[in-house]
């Protein structure tokens, strides 16, 4: 059995003994064959010593547990990882970010605990999937949509946390930013609830965000300063109606004024989905008979029928008064979709969730188990055709130098419109367990980021292995806010048991000086 | 001369020697009259030994001059309180929490630094007003509005810090939620920036809030964090239309129905105006032809002109589903107003800062200065019907046992959406200079504090004199979240030297047992 850093054998075994005792023996794990499921599947640095591992894990099925076995924590100094379903895929899976920490697995935290249709919200538990929230409103016969991610098995907090986005309309999209109130554990074992939520026998804990004095909700973003153990979300009224416009042209520049006409649109909220921008470069899609426009831009609008058509009308005007750029419109689709038309659709756009995205992949019945899967470069840029067009020139102009001549099998770029007023340029690596092609891919990777931030683009999320490498990158007035993040850390969590190292926050014993 | 608390006078004469030297002589002020300019002139304690007053006032005009202050302030454990404008009117105007405090004034710091028209943003140092920000757009000719609260003369940033709300669209009416990105100066001098501005030569510092890693921004809303010293803001583009509609209804219970629909209307944002609920107790407006409706629902919305059209023709038809309700279309407005036809609006709604409010709080060409002004206790009340019904219920049934049997010129309820989904019941107070009345006052205010309190219900912003009060009733977990506001509190500001007390977060040597 593996020990935590800097725990002794007798300390260690005094903190299983105690876990046991607060959860039931059959939820503390220690076995290699049991610890080994919390590994990261697509490591970078998989079967290497610098894999990011866990000891052992624990699952509490309650919010004192969770209290109980963070008590214990403090008192050995044990490290903990808290994960909410653990398939946080691409951004370290189940792994710590620490070596040796403990995993808290909180996937028996599964209670939806209300979804309130009237007032269209929900407040659930981290062992929620999307896939559980999804049965609960169907088997309730509630008239509210999830908004999904790509998979549909991962945890509806979880993912809000990590800052993970979706694929209906804004302002739902942006998961973290469409919550609304949290219930946390902190390292000292005490429970906080934010916002309306602090007043005893509160009546608008999911009504209003902010509460009363400081927000500090924003602080359990991608961070290691508590323990999220209920989070309400605002849920989005089924929508009427569905239309998808798409905007094409066959000229390079015409990106800057097409992606001004879509921003405008997607600020006035005339566009409310998410919109997608394909072509200008290897990554674009093959045009419908043989000649391929070269950027196309999806966007797909939801709400009662006669406003639809007006905004997608709008939308038309819009584009097609920019000289070549043609606007197409699709079939118009009432909801509830009927089941042959759900099978038409991607359906995490109409609030199913499912896992389809992994066919998508490389996953098919030809290869039911690749060897590997993707982690990805996705650097923030301003979202102008200008920027668009640089992120272009510097994935062509960098290819070859950052992959040392070889083709690494690199997908890009992609471009994403995540939350309402971001453009995320993607670089898709392929990950696998031929330990020297992941060294070349982590060689690639960090090329990027380097070359990246020299433009002033930078990530806003990061597989473990190099959160630290990115938050870096985030260096303004020597490191500023990694400091401010670090003296809040050594308040909220002064022995540093939570999560060490996440998104680049060390605690102080762990800190490089 | 006053001595801030704490602070010998030689320490103090040291400390405005240092600032002198910082920000220039002209700009440190102790003089009594110029001290006193600093008075909140609305003080529920006016005149009293409770009455919260400043001890002198620096105002520097840049970033490196707001950095000097500091450390200087943190050498001498001088305490500060920085404000905007100063015209936080209703909740303790340009006065300190804690008396003998230092007003450290930013309304020198006042340039537009960008507005962009494309991408729909601004970034502006804290002593921009509406007005300043208004005529900047105006006279460089940019195609966007800004969301104006009452009145205009207030800072951009002091108003979205102190949790404040405007009157064009969701989502700009909710001024800290549509705000992207700070610049702050800790009590330690430090510069942090925030969001993308972590990164040196950003690009996207306005185009994305989150950034990498935990959220701070939070932490300096309501707070005395630090010292915001820029800060970006959304901005919509210009809306080509406006069109308003009203729905009514004579009898109590209609508002159940009609808040649900209201609510889904909005929560799809097919209504995206500042709605408003007039009616069901004695603050109701007057009807038409004498025969007053109870209730009435205002429901604006911006768009293009079919867009609109097609909204407001949906709002009809969902309202009038409701027996009994009737709905009726206003003119629709195309943008830019005319002047005329912005001389028959009010004016905010369309993004156009002012100081009409004024004359409706009693301000008139016969009564230019009036005794006085108002302040308001303001819960936030979940958004349903069968919740406004309670209220109304809870205030009638209680108005006299607060005023002691007297008339103390309560007038309410008034109800208002603020932000998109949050229902404030508000209860307005006529504070003046009468210590008897103000006396009374205060005892009625306390009075619904408490009761409000016992039904769930809570304020979201509260006046000075008021802060630790309101404070007190977000007590969940023997007060959870202000023990961890007051932790970070320490750990950001150990020698608590800024803005002590302020939303009832203390620093350690002036905190309570």
């Amino acid at each position: 059995m593996a020990l935590p850093p800097h725990v002794s054998s007798s300390d260690f075994a005094s903190a299983l003994a105690a876990w046991r005792q607060a959860v039931g023996k059959d939820w503390v794990f220690t076995s290699d064959a049991d610890v080994a499921l919390y590994r990261d599947a697509y490591s970078p640095y998989w079967g290497e010593p610098e894999e990011r591992l866990a000891s052992a894990a624990v699952a509490p099925a309650s919010l004192e547990e969770v209290q109980a076995v963070v008590r214990t924590a403090n008192q050995y100094r044990v490290p903990l990882y808290p994960i909410s379903t653990g398939r946080n895929l691409a951004y370290g899976g189940s792994a710590p970010v620490y070596s040796g920490s403990v995993v808290l697995d909180l996937k028996r935290m599964n209670r939806v605990l209300e979804v309130n249709e009237r007032n269209a919200y929900a407040l659930v538990e981290p062992g929620v999937s999307y896939f559980d929230l999804y049965d609960h409103i169907t088997k309730a016969g509630l008239d509210v949509w999830i908004d999904p991610p790509d998979p549909g098995w991962g945890s509806v907090i979880g993912n809000a946390l990590d800052g993970g986005a979706g694929w209906t309309a804004n302002p739902f999209r942006d998961h973290f930013g469409a919550h609304c109130g949290m219930e946390v554990v902190l390292a000292s074992g005490e429970v906080v609830r934010t916002g309306m939520g602090a007043l005893p026998n509160s009546k608008s804990w999911q009504h209003n965000r902010w509460g009363y004095g400081p927000w500090v909700d924003g602080l359990f973003r991608q961070s290691n300063f508590g323990i999220v153990t209920k989070m309400g979300f605002y849920l989005m009224p089924r929508p009427e109606s569905y239309v998808m416009g798409t905007a094409t042209s066959m000229r390079d520049e015409d990106i800057v004024p097409m992606l001004d006409v879509l921003n405008r649109l997607e600020n006035e909220h005339v566009v409310n989905g998410s919109t997608q921008i394909f072509g200008g470069g290897p990554g674009g899609p093959p045009g419908p008979g043989g000649a391929a426009p070269l950027w196309s831009i999806q966007a797909p609008i939801y709400g009662p029928e006669a406003v639809v058509r007006a905004q997608i009308e709008h939308a038309k005007a819009k584009f097609t008064a920019i000289p070549g750029v043609k606007f197409e419109v699709g079939e118009l689709l009432r909801t509830p979709l009927t089941a042959a038309a759900l099978a038409r659709v991607r359906q995490v756009n109409f609030g199913v969730p499912n896992l389809s995205t992994f066919s998508m992949l490389g996953r098919s019945p030809v290869n039911p188990n690749p060897d590997g899967g993707h982690i990805g470069f996705s650097p923030i840029v301003p979202r102008t055709g200008e920027s668009l067009l640089e992120f272009k020139r510097f994935y062509a102009e960098n290819l070859s130098k950052v992959s040392g001549g070889e083709n690494l099998g690199v997908v890009g770029p992609v471009y994403m419109t995540c939350w309402d007023r971001t453009l995320v340029c993607l670089i898709m690596f392929p990950i696998g367990r031929d330990k020297i092609k992941n060294a070349k891919m982590r060689r690639a990777f960090e090329g990027w980021v380097h070359l990246a931030a020299e433009r002033g683009w930078a990530e806003y999320r990061a597989p473990a292995a190099f959160q630290d490498l990115i938050a870096s990158t985030y260096s303004y007035n020597n490191h500023a806010l990694l400091r401010l993040r670090e003296s809040i850390k050594d308040a909220v969590d002064p022995n540093g048991i939570l999560s060490a190292g996440r998104y680049g926050v060390w605690p102080k014993h762990l800190r490089k000086a």
